[in-house]
């Protein structure tokens, strides 16, 4: 069968699916995802031996251990992938909800109806344990879910999609609802971009030249998250050791993640008061430091910093330190390198607060708080599909809410248009 | 200068203006909006004679009179253009509107605040006094616009954006707030889709291939309107004097509109006792008549529907009536042929109210109202830029709220990432 076949047929059966979970009740859906937690456990057996067959394919192709430790699955993995879709069934059904229903003047009563979206692609990249958490997310939404995984993951991907469709047979739901591409060649993805009016949205998860390829190619919305190059800005009128605690905490607690601080900027008021003990504290955790000439006046140990450094997204224990005249020169610098992801200012000053609030334009912007509580857990929406630093339907962390759409209904007695 | 410069460029005007407008306040705004009003009135004259020229030169291209009368400019319609300034002048500011503040159990405070998109692409076709809606909304939601009119309106939307641009430079905002592309190439359509990250949405108004043309070769999101195909469902234990009152409202009160009703669906049940009345009503307003076999069985004088017509949007005095055997009968009709627009039932069923309600996947979805009443007036949202039938981001009349985002904000006193 030719690829372009292949893909429609996939679409179709995910539409399919997208039919009958519109109709399915909460408790079917919870009923059938908590089977799904349960089924991965049962059957971890065969999760691994498929996965062992991706990792000697891995091996054998030269994969960096960092890769082959995040393609592996164990019990202790498979465990999670189980808790996380109980977590997700014990989250609250966005489907259904009613919104903002007013009266008009005529009689009749308008508002708001959240519904799913309908047929979701997703398009991922070596995490196993992404197939069973996003199927899991999109199915709670009332959503079908096309999968199409890293070629690298292509066995274990397909055995856990095995076991999910599986148990949405014995629930009386189609198949359909969770459909998995197991075709690694690339124009798979650029057929089903294609598909307008049967894939209603399109999320790119992975990196950012699978995201401008996706975004070029694509008549379907997407909804994308690059890079994060996230910055806090530390105020002269900031409570110092709080600084010290937000800044080491954005940047140590965990480098190799999108919320991570990249850059520091200090106000040169209290630059003096404030960097020596911050750099020691970053040396001593390993931190490679680059600095403005200002904050090599203070410590001629640190590296140069480079105009370039400055939109780099390092993800790793390397940080830039750049000395600036104050919130408007922190703002300034902020939209010219940042990536509008997440942002902070440590102050005092309530002015100042409400200033960065107001005016930094990023999917999440912090008074006194670390960068990395940009997340679906830390801002109680539960589980995540990813953080959209897009400007249309969802910014920030998308949870169930996002993976829905609103349509409006009217409740009328006869009402016609004058 | 090329074309690709000439785009860029005036997309980086907007961009410009997009930041003036992002820091404006509301009284800054609605003055600068009622201060347009003024001068669209008390510039007629000028809008009026370069109107002219477009008229003279459509009519030597031979364009119909239906469209020489929306290109045309009179005091009455000058009038009119103003006075929709005015109304959204005195809507409330969708920008800086904060929602679902909540604590978390680390003591900090999470929500999102309002605020606007940043750059929009319109791209529309003939008639000019969209030019000053459009405008007035975009800019009431804080976002630079660029403006793409049609080659038949060009000295017409040039003459009112000049007045336009007087006041807002007058305002102390910057004007790239509202810029005119004035090329008629298209080439420079195709090149403004391309400039992601400095627009942020592109939304066309005008026909299919317009829409269709824009999806296909845009990299940045797209919000679009495509055609309704609306029906109206008379269910059996519908009170048939109101269901002829709505059937006759949703097809004749203004047949050329978007949510007028195409095909009317009626229970075989009450089919005898309900069709007769409404066709003769249907016939004496003028209106052509397609009836299924079924229907013909009734009144043998309609012409024979075909299974194409179903897919028709006709935007005229044709209407299509298909008997059915009961609600789910129509649903799968609606679901099959229909736009995802504007449906409706009228029954006196609560349960069948409620699967219609559910069921029915369109923009806007009606239990005993008119199909037409799919409106931003009539909801209650002020002026619309239009009527969405996506799933992303907005869906159904698009009123300021739909012309902002959100983003996320932290109120913390310290917190960090465990």
């Amino acid at each position: 069968m030719d690829i372009r076949s292949y893909v429609l047929n996939k679409a179709r059966e995910a539409k399919e699916g997208a039919y009958s979970l519109a109709k399915a009740s909460s408790k079917q859906k919870n009923a059938a995802i908590i089977k799904m937690a349960e089924a991965l456990q049962k059957r971890a057996k065969e999760l691994i031996s498929e996965n062992r067959k991706d990792i000697k394919f891995a091996k054998g192709k030269g994969l960096s251990k960092a890769l082959l430790d995040r393609l592996t699955l164990n019990d202790k993995r498979i465990n999670e992938m189980a808790q996380g879709l109980v977590e997700i069934a014990a989250l609250p059904d966005p489907v259904g909800e009613i919104i903002k229903m007013r009266q008009r003047p005529n009689g009749m009563t308008v508002g708001k109806m959240r519904v799913p979206i309908g047929v979701i692609g997703i398009i991922y990249e070596s995490r196993p344990n992404v197939t069973a958490d996003v199927a899991g997310l999109c199915l709670k939404a009332g959503n079908a879910v096309i999968l199409r995984g890293g070629s690298e993951a292509i066995n274990s991907n397909k055995a856990i999609v095995t076991v999910l469709k599986d148990v949405i047979g014995q629930h009386g739901l189609h198949q359909g609802a969770v459909t998995f591409m197991d075709i690694s060649d690339r124009k798979a993805v650029m057929e089903m971009l294609k598909l307008e009016g049967i894939v209603d949205l399109i999320i790119p998860r992975g990196g950012e030249d699978l995201i401008r390829a996706v975004t070029e190619n694509s008549r379907i919305p997407v909804l994308k998250h690059y890079k994060g190059v996230c910055h806090v800005f530390v105020d002269w009128d900031a409570d110092l050791k709080m600084a010290e605690e937000i800044c080491f905490n954005a940047k140590v607690q965990r480098p190799g993640t999108c919320n991570a601080m990249e850059t520091m900027l200090v106000d040169k008021k209290i630059a003096k008061a404030f960097l020596p003990a911050m750099i020691k504290r970053f040396k001593d955790a390993g931190v490679r430091l680059k600095g403005c000439p200002l904050t090599r006046k203070i410590d001629a140990s640190l590296e140069n910093v480079k105009e370039e450094d400055f939109y780099k997204e390092y993800l790793d224990l390397i940080l830039n330190v750049k000395i600036v005249e104050g919130i408007d020169d922190a703002m300034v610098h902020i939209a010219k390198y940042g990536s509008s992801h997440s942002d902070a200012i440590v102050t005092n000053s309530y002015h100042k607060a409400m200033r960065f609030l107001k005016e930094v334009d990023s999917s999440a912007v912090f008074v006194n708080a670390s960068t990395r509580l940009n997340d679906g857990f830390q801002f109680g929406l539960g589980a995540e599909i990813g953080i959209s630093t897009d400007k249309i339907h969802a910014r920030g962390p998308m949870g169930l809410e996002e993976l829905t759409c609103t349509k409006f209904i009217v409740l009328g007695n006869g009402q016609l248009r004058e």
